[in-house]
């Protein structure tokens, strides 16, 4: 099983998702949020380009949530804040997320075998789920406003330290590599460490340093988005057939 | 002062050079044959891209080392190798270099305010020399065959620490980041560690462990090759005025 990490949204190239498992990691917040959202009661999440395209899916079973730079969409249920959804509530609804730059890596990835979300709160789910797929693994980092993001690479570290425990004849690029030592000398600094990276200081700022903190918390949850049909649904709950058939490794 | 790290040769944008002071970091081991080569005694370092712009240039006191996809050029004195250089000799004379693609950062680079070369045997000397000058700071990884190199990614994250230790108000990128906490990690087990590496396991086959393990001595010597006039001198001997003036902070 070979483990490649990619550390922007652009610098992805098809051979790093075609016929390989990609979990897409975006801890602040994207992911953050759609791993709450499902744990939350959510059936599904759909996530969409646009303000329009959110809007135009509205229906009493169907609720909006999203923001641009930073902030709200007005008219929308909800932000794109992981701690909107720490209480169970709106089981069985569909959540239509449309965020800055968050989705951009989804939509990238979905031509991989099967697309994953991670972050920190479902990681350790998160790389069990993809190594029981037995494809290779991508990791790709969304980042933020096209730069790497701290807090995605020590995801990314941590589900590469998960995973050569789990596998250790794993073959692992060398920015993975990088990103286990990153994740061994930090990762027990968090989650107060998120408020020392970029992104992490930035939100803090905006919204208050609960919901980053909330981020930072490891394995807080076993639900581990998976792209069915455009829409994120828990893989657990995904129904035989839905996916397209894992080869044997 | 802001601190930035890029990862591959490919990957440098304008504003990371210009009015800068760049420090190329190409471990294994363009970066360790010139700083080698001018503590054994060459006077300068002549970075050429072709192997007959090296032969034209060839005369009794200048000559020539190269490789062509890790062997050494048939008629060259010397392959890219450092330690070649280890014991004192060449006094005063000219080495011409190519080699596969450790040379193209340099010219990348050769815009920037500053170029100096680093690697782990004069990483303290390398960054030190970088901080006297006053400027910001990009720390380019030359990488391996326009991959991320973990070699050169943890030689930056070593001067990022240094620098973080002299000038704790340093800003620097979160990957600057992440590669100094790999380093803080992975450092301790250098040099035996580079023989973990891609670039490390590849070279230690085709030419042994030595050479490796001697490009991953910390500190070894003191000098600081800096580019002036397409011709690298150590950082020390340059006359003044070789170099443009370098601006108050």
């Amino acid at each position: 099983m070979r483990i490649e990490v990619v550390q922007t949204v652009e610098e992805i190239r098809q051979e790093q998702i075609a016929g390989r498992t990609v979990i897409v990691i975006d801890v602040l917040k994207a992911g953050s949020t759609i791993v709450a959202a499902l744990n939350c009661g959510f059936a599904s999440v759909l996530p969409v380009e646009t303000i329009g395209q959110a809007q135009a899916l509205r229906s009493q079973n169907v609720v909006c949530a999203g923001e641009r730079h930073g902030k709200k969409v007005a008219e929308f249920e909800y932000s794109n804040s992981p701690t909107a959804f720490r209480i169970p509530h709106e089981a069985g609804k569909q959540l239509v997320l449309t965020t800055t730059d968050g989705t951009i890596a989804i939509s990238k990835a979905a031509r991989a075998a099967h697309v994953l979300i991670g972050c920190f709160l479902n990681a350790d789910a998160c790389i069990r789920e993809a190594i029981r797929r037995q494809l290779d693994i991508t990791l790709y980092c969304a980042g933020t406003r096209h730069e790497f993001a701290l807090e995605d690479g020590l995801a990314a570290g941590m589900m590469v330290h998960l995973a050569r425990c789990l596998v250790p004849a794993s073959k692992v690029c060398d920015l993975g590599k990088a990103l286990e030592a990153s994740y061994l000398q930090i990762g027990k600094s968090l989650p107060d460490f998120l408020l020392e990276t970029a992104t992490g200081k930035r939100l803090a700022q905006q919204h208050g340093k609960e919901e980053v903190l909330y981020c930072g918390r490891l394995n807080e949850v076993d639900i581990v988005p998976v792209l069915i049909n455009k829409k994120l649904v828990n893989a657990t709950s995904a129904k035989p057939g839905d996916e397209p058939p894992t080869p044997k490794a």
